[in-house]
């Protein structure tokens, strides 16, 4: 087994939203059974006062992050970034977002030198951050782009117990899903992917499917004609660098048990064709992983909830799962 | 409880595929739960011959349907329609599709006479349809012609025991799907759904979900428009109409356990939307269900699956729900 080096890097996300709660919650559950290398430990990045709000449990609130290693076993350990005030759970303001924004920085600063061994990321409200003048689309932009990535080589993965799906568009119309489906980003994605399980995820050969753009993926071109003109194509290429890629495949027949046992991600043309069935099958436990980074970031697959923030209803199942991952990623490239 | 004064008449479906030996194990399984009216005798139509090379239980070929019920006791019914001569599992051929063919168009006579109290459809090949001569895109527009109705006022619903989708467009390329959906669209097969779950489903006052178009249910606007532009517009008619309708929703995160617990149908604007949730979900018992039709009509949410026909390794399960599901709403209508 490898020990990590150093703890994961955990930002608090919007201090009103539940990224508060869930992170001492991950915390309270750090004995429960993880990967094979164990709960790694985690250093939360934000604000303590926020946690103290929803949580009557120990925090060290650190100013040395190599510490938290050694604190971890008995208390949250927390290094705070900036002082939001006193935030009120579900009632998102500005500092609020200010420091979920300057968590992220400091969080993603720390990976990035060797001091956290992975980033998980809190979940932040959009507009929130878009208020205060934050330029990306996301956190995953942000991430890569300090990180030194382009956003187009920073490839979004969903991944629960029993399915991973890659969103090949992400946040975008559906009607312009189409004119952005190319040869090209099929077949750059697919690759980053396939590096990404085998480096991180431990799969040696990893098998790759790709949905269909069209109900039954086109009927061989009669319901639409972007697999014969563009997926196709983008297969034959993948397969001449020999991956192991099977598709077009019927959207609608690929996620049931038997269908999902035979590959190893999805590779989905648009936003709701890949998170529709991650979310039906494992809405608690889906983890955002970014691929393509120089670092591990990972993330819980939910959003703030601010409507149930600090009512003691958010489960931090999710945030252990990306937890969990992100110790495992990080271990395994340790290894390699 | 009430007694169904008729069979259900179930057609074979293409005889090469797996609608003989799903036909046949599903009598062989007639002791098994089902609706509380229990599981409805039926009458199969179709070709004896291709059920005997697949299955060695007793068939009671029938010249008269009223003979069905007495019959069904200890042995499968079977009306011969036409002689395909000897069809080969896997192998279709086009005296199969004629079969196919006049067992869909007897079948549907009888409902419509009365002489079958539901209709359930086996599972045909198109392409073979498509080549003996079939007009329709499929064999509900050809049943809803049969019924005199029009083949947009026919509502297809897939039903599985914890979802209920309908695809407002069906069989059209993705590209397609944003300038078909309109207003009136979503209006219709809203009100004709509704109606059904009332009617046929014994749903006092149904609860209507509708997903959004686009990611996020396009984010008040900034992820497209049509969530602005037609989907809210159509959700105020329909309340102002009465009927419980919530929406536009997030499509993916609509399908959990905890929100698919919110409503009794989910209203999807393409194929994929509705059919991706409800195969991941119940890929092995999912009905599809025609609404809007003066018969009752079923039929299992799969194909022929001619690469496992008469290999032993086809399921009942659909056949045995689409059954059922006809049984307990003729029961309902004749009940009301």
């Amino acid at each position: 087994m490898t020990t990590l080096a150093a703890p994961l890097a955990v930002s608090i996300g919007d201090p009103a939203g539940i990224g508060p709660e869930i992170i001492a919650g991950a915390w309270e559950r750090r004995h429960e059974a993880c990967s094979p290398w164990g709960f790694p430990p985690f250093l939360a990045i934000g604000d303590a006062r926020s946690i103290r709000a929803v949580w009557d449990g120990p925090i060290a609130v650190l100013s040395d992050p190599a510490e938290a290693a050694g604190a971890f076993d008995t208390a949250l350990p927390l290094i705070q970034v900036d002082d939001p005030g006193e935030i009120v759970p579900g009632e998102p303001n500005l500092a609020g977002a200010r420091c979920a924004l300057d968590s992220l920085e400091f969080a993603v600063g720390l990976t990035r030198q060797g001091m956290a061994s992975a980033l998980v990321t809190g979940p932040v409200s959009k507009s929130q951050l878009f208020a205060i003048g934050f330029s990306y689309p996301g956190q995953t932009e942000f991430v890569a782009e300090r990180c030194g990535v382009s956003a187009s080589n920073a490839v979004m993965m969903l991944a629960g117990p029993t399915l991973r799906t890659v969103p090949l568009t992400v946040h975008v119309p559906l009607i312009d899903v189409p004119r952005l489906i190319s040869v090209d980003l099929i077949v750059t994605r697919a690759r980053i992917a396939a590096k990404a399980l085998i480096r991180d995820f431990g799969i040696a050969t990893p098998r790759l499917a790709i949905a269909g753009l069209n109900p039954h993926a086109g009927e061989n071109g009669t319901l639409g004609r972007e697999e014969v003109e563009i997926i196709r194509p983008a297969l034959d290429i993948l397969r001449a660098d020999g991956f192991d890629i099977v598709g077009p495949m019927s959207a609608d027949t690929m996620f049931h048990p038997a269908a999902r046992a035979r590959f190893d991600v999805a590779l989905c043309l648009y936003h709701d064709q890949a998170l529709i069935p991650l979310k039906a099958l494992h809405f608690d436990d889906g983890v955002n992983v970014t691929l393509g980074l120089p670092i591990v970031r990972t993330s819980p697959d939910h959003g703030t909830a601010f409507d149930i923030a600090g009512k003691g209803q958010a489960t931090p199942t999710a945030m252990m799962a990306a937890i969990c991952m992100a110790g495992a990623c990080a271990a395994r490239r340790k290894a390699a």
